[in-house]
């Protein structure tokens, strides 16, 4: 499936956009303020996207034929539903880009992809000062779920639970 | 991988566990006073769980030979790690085997199988007004992700974000 809408154009992405999919990844973490997060390889993106059991797969936002953004997502599962959904881990548009409806064009592929995959569900996590997604992500639809938080062990503290 | 301690005992679910899965699922839904959002049927978990494609795996935990608690995962990734993750969809146990150390056997076995996978996060969501859940988990070394908020596009919302 692609989109296309005047300018834009919405395609999935192939190996070779890896080093592509990894400069966006690094842009993204210095909007979040989280560059110090960063040690994702060329590599290991490789390997996890494209190799013999991919985890995710992509999207590449064009506009003009530049690529200009990307959404990277993965099927979890409300087992409410008893069915598969899209979760959106990255979506990212270069700020010289924004206000065309690149991430806007992304969403809506990725409802159609969920329709096309009979999923129940499309999900995504947003920081809570990033007021201009939460307002954009409201305008379409989303609804916040305001009553769960996330919990994550990594690092030691995985370590330590695994030993224990 | 098995993990057994004293009367207990962690194992990967099959699919003749499938009707004992919906029935712990229905249970939960209740204890989160989400019981009219259950729509799932056996033969839909049968498929996502146990089809050609599954989309998570379960664990069963037994307390004296009896099961009294799943929990239910998949794979997500962390780009800025470049690695797989472990997302806990569904954890619990029946309320008269709390206390017995049933849930934190399946964290544990949750924690060595990232590492045995090479996976960089054990992540999962928790309701902000459980309480004993929330503490129970800071014990066992999980930190709350409290800048994040969760968006979703479901049912009508969806249809209408696809018809864009």
């Amino acid at each position: 499936m692609n989109l296309s809408i005047e300018h834009l154009r919405i395609e999935k992405a192939s190996e070779h956009d890896t080093g592509l999919i990894l400069s966006f990844i690094k842009e993204l973490a210095e909007y979040e303020r989280l560059s110090h997060a960063v040690v994702a390889t060329e590599d290991l993106l490789r390997e996890a996207l494209f190799g013999e059991r991919p985890v995710a797969e992509v999207l590449i936002g064009y506009y003009k034929d530049a690529p200009v953004g990307f959404a990277l997502f993965f099927h979890n599962i409300s087992t409410f539903l008893g069915r598969r959904g899209i979760y959106l881990e990255d979506l990212y548009v270069k700020p010289e880009a924004r206000g065309k409806g690149v991430g806007r064009a992304m969403l809506i592929y990725l409802a159609r992809l969920a329709k096309e995959r009979n999923c129940g569900r499309l999900e995504w996590a947003v920081l809570d000062w990033n007021e201009p997604a939460i307002k954009f992500y409201k305008n379409l639809g989303a609804e916040a779920l305001d009553e769960w938080t996330t919990f994550r062990v990594t690092g030691d503290a995985l370590e330590r639970l695994a030993s224990k």
